[in-house]
């Protein structure tokens, strides 16, 4: 296994003077009254809650309403050389929403608007605060729906910001693939359309997937157009046991191969249903489970289900009960999408710090099977689950922060994950993205050159690196 | 309809001096000897000959074997500051292999190996030159295909730089869809590597997308790893005719809405029918008929052709006749490809000129209805064929070049066509490519801080102008 380089330390320009800041927060405070906020618990909420980083909160916390608000928000802080960093719901995981170096946090929050729903051309057009949930509220009663389930009810603007993906993703695409075109205010203030609403484009370089998972270091997202679908005539779905890690992924591996078109496709390792099962009262198998699910009209689920129980039989695995109503499934996946609070509540008084790697589909078994070991190995507790269709797997470390040792062994852990996915030509991110947390393994991962590259894009878009600096790739 | 402003004139770097390319072409035949080619018949195969732009063939031609082939060609180029047009196989319609600043021409014929087939993570490692024919050819008895198909047998390295769709876009994706990980050659002669070869990740940057549909601006595309798909178990389909173009069109809207994953679906319009039949001996109604292809199990394929012919029949088409025998759907297949040529032969003599938009699918079937009135209007013939699940359609202009007012009524349709789609929300194409011939739209489209952006993007790749001068964006 290829040892990770040290990274450089990541040269990052320097913090913006007090009386910078004081003099963006009053111009502002003029602008926007009372949505600038300076109280330190609004502040503190807006630095990095979700992991083990430290968290970093901004100076102050400004809600737009509108593009033209968030045009005027980026003039004052360009003007001023002040850091500006995107905010939806803080759910991000990597630390995208800190601020190292200070400067003003530009809350979506009240930018939630559905601005137009096209049935017909199955699109909708949103304000970046809206949330997935909240949008497919909206939708339900004209049989739409918006597939990109990452867990928490994250707000779009950020889900794209991110490149989220999550549970349907084997299925339906990335934030890369559902989203037409971006509405983004640049570092320069101006307004940028990144693409008509047609459904496919050649016209000129590829500018909304250049913003899709950009982590707010190119622009802000003010506006998203982003494909629906139509809420499947039938969904079907269940549990199934396997007698192994291995052997459930390798029946995913088939699932796969032969084209089944699977809605989800999702591996809890026996640690992680031990919690669930604990978490959400349910009296699941302590084996590793596929929840798995089907989408489309009455026989084509029936046939994918009969088909996916066949491969889980060949495995050694089932029996596969699938079923085709709601409140099962719903249960089901409220259980999965729990897994991360029934994970922490394995180890109480411990830090719940979530990780994830995504490796070529024919390396998962041995990537989750060696990282079990090694967990073991570490003497640290960690459930895993995964989006196994995409070869995309979490680790739920939980640590006791008070334990140097324990703290020391797991940081280590999650270097030998990272490695260990990329020497099996994964990636240190299949969906968290890079934020603080992962920055020092994109050189390993991509090379000098694309580091060179990305950092070029960055430094013709943002010159003087005042969007979310500090994020992905380091500024000049 | 909104008025398209007039362009401004795009400015370009100057044209290399006679002694630099002189000297180039010197410093390239000690290197690589008969594998730099410079008789006019090879330079001018090498020019534009797809279209009716006007072809500016390249000072010559130089045919590298390997990456390291390719970064001595442009480190050579870049010390000179000549031009690099990377040449796929010249099916380009839109100007993209024109060299208006002279240059060297990069074929990347001789780069065709299938470097790896990875089966288990269906994906596969290739040279630029292979074609998309060649890999299918490959890959064959091992039960996978590579879908993309846009008709001509083109090199998959030109399929990435132009963002290539194709008949099959509306189920695989376009190549931004398909392409995993490129390898690429930039403008200073380093190799960048865009992503591992994961299914998804968040790992910084969209870099793959970055260079899909850049059409060699950005740097030279070395290397693809591309997704395949396992071959279906059943494939049925078979044309389906209709009483207007614009029922044919209201079918197509409501397969989509119901989300039938139709593998292709194809709108014909009267005339290029008769064109298919008079070309390729086939007795088909001479009325608009949709080919539709459907892939899955025996019942899918069964249950999806069936509900299709029900909304055919809504709409007043039908009958729906689908058959599952290969030879059938080939012998239809192959004459849907050959429409360029059958419409080429509604009128021998004179030029045949492709040009193609995308609308919202809600606007397709009022989109097509206007630009028939129009082509009747104006004393033309252009029979239109179009992907019209993705809201796609191709004019193909027959023009006789030496009737100088139908030369003049001939651009004015095409103006008006992109017109007619922007004001639609769409855009001026859907899979051509921006190349020389749609430079002049993309302001109107996107807007100008988008081709800023584009603009900056570009200058920070390549400041000197080197990659491909004259195409997307004007250079600075």
């Amino acid at each position: 296994m290829t040892k990770l380089a040290t990274p450089a330390a990541a040269p990052s320009p320097a913090p913006p003077s007090r009386p910078a800041v004081e003099s963006v927060i009053a111009t502002l405070t003029q602008e926007f009254g009372n949505l600038v906020v300076t109280a330190a618990a609004t502040r503190e909420q807006h630095g990095n809650t979700a992991s083990w980083l430290e968290s970093e909160p901004p100076d102050a916390v400004v809600f737009p309403q509108c593009t033209a608000d968030v045009q005027k928000i980026v003039l004052t802080c360009a003007a001023a050389g002040v850091p500006i960093v995107p905010f939806g719901t803080g759910t991000s995981l990597e630390g995208q929403v800190n601020a190292p170096l200070g400067g003003i946090c530009v809350d979506t929050r009240d930018m939630n608007k559905v601005l137009a729903v096209h049935a017909e051309d199955l699109d909708v057009v949103v304000e970046p605060g809206v949330t997935r949930k909240q949008l497919n509220e909206y939708l339900r009663d004209q049989g739409l729906f918006f597939p990109l389930d990452p867990g928490a009810d994250a707000a779009l603007g950020g889900m794209a910001a991110t490149r989220c993906s999550g549970t349907n993703a084997v299925r339906y695409g990335t934030m890369k693939d559902v989203t037409l075109a971006l509405k983004v205010v640049l570092a320069n203030g101006e307004v940028l359309t990144t693409a008509r609403r047609a459904k496919k484009s050649a016209a000129g370089y590829d500018l909304t997937r250049l913003f899709v998972g950009s982590e707010g270091t190119l622009g802000i997202i003010t506006e998203l157009t982003l494909k629906l679908h139509g809420i499947p005539e039938a969904i079907a779905g269940g549990v199934c046991p396997f007698p192994s890690v291995e052997a459930a992924c390798n029946a995913v591996i088939s699932t796969i191969q032969i084209g089944i078109p699977v809605a989800r496709i999702e591996l809890l390792d026996a640690l992680q249903v031990k919690a669930v099962n604990a978490y959400s009262r349910l009296s699941l198998p302590e084996v590793p489970l596929l929840f798995v699910e089907f989408h489309g009209s009455e026989a084509s689920v029936a046939e994918q289900s009969a088909h996916f129980g066949e491969i889980a039989r060949e495995f050694g695995g089932g029996p596969f009960d699938w079923a085709t109503r709601a409140e099962d499934r719903t249960r089901l996946w409220q259980a999965r999408h729990d897994a991360y609070w029934a994970a922490g509540a394995l180890r109480r008084g411990t830090k719940s710090v979530a990780s994830d790697v995504c490796v070529p589909i024919s390396r998962l078994a041995e990537c989750v099977v060696a990282t079990q070991e090694d967990i073991a190995a570490s003497n640290l507790v960690a459930p895993i689950v995964g989006h196994v269709g995409d070869g995309n797997f979490h680790l739920g470390l939980l640590v006791d922060m008070n334990d140097h040792d324990e703290v020391v062994r797991a940081k280590a852990l999650l270097e030998r994950l990272v490695e260990r996915a990329l020497a099996m030509d994964g990636t240190c991110t299949g969906e968290h993205g890079v934020g603080q947390g992962k920055m020092k393994y994109l050189e390993a991962e991509l090379g000098a050159p694309a580091l060179a590259a990305m950092a070029a894009v960055k430094a013709a878009l943002d010159p003087a690196g005042i969007m979310n600096p500090g994020k992905i790739i380091a500024c000049r």
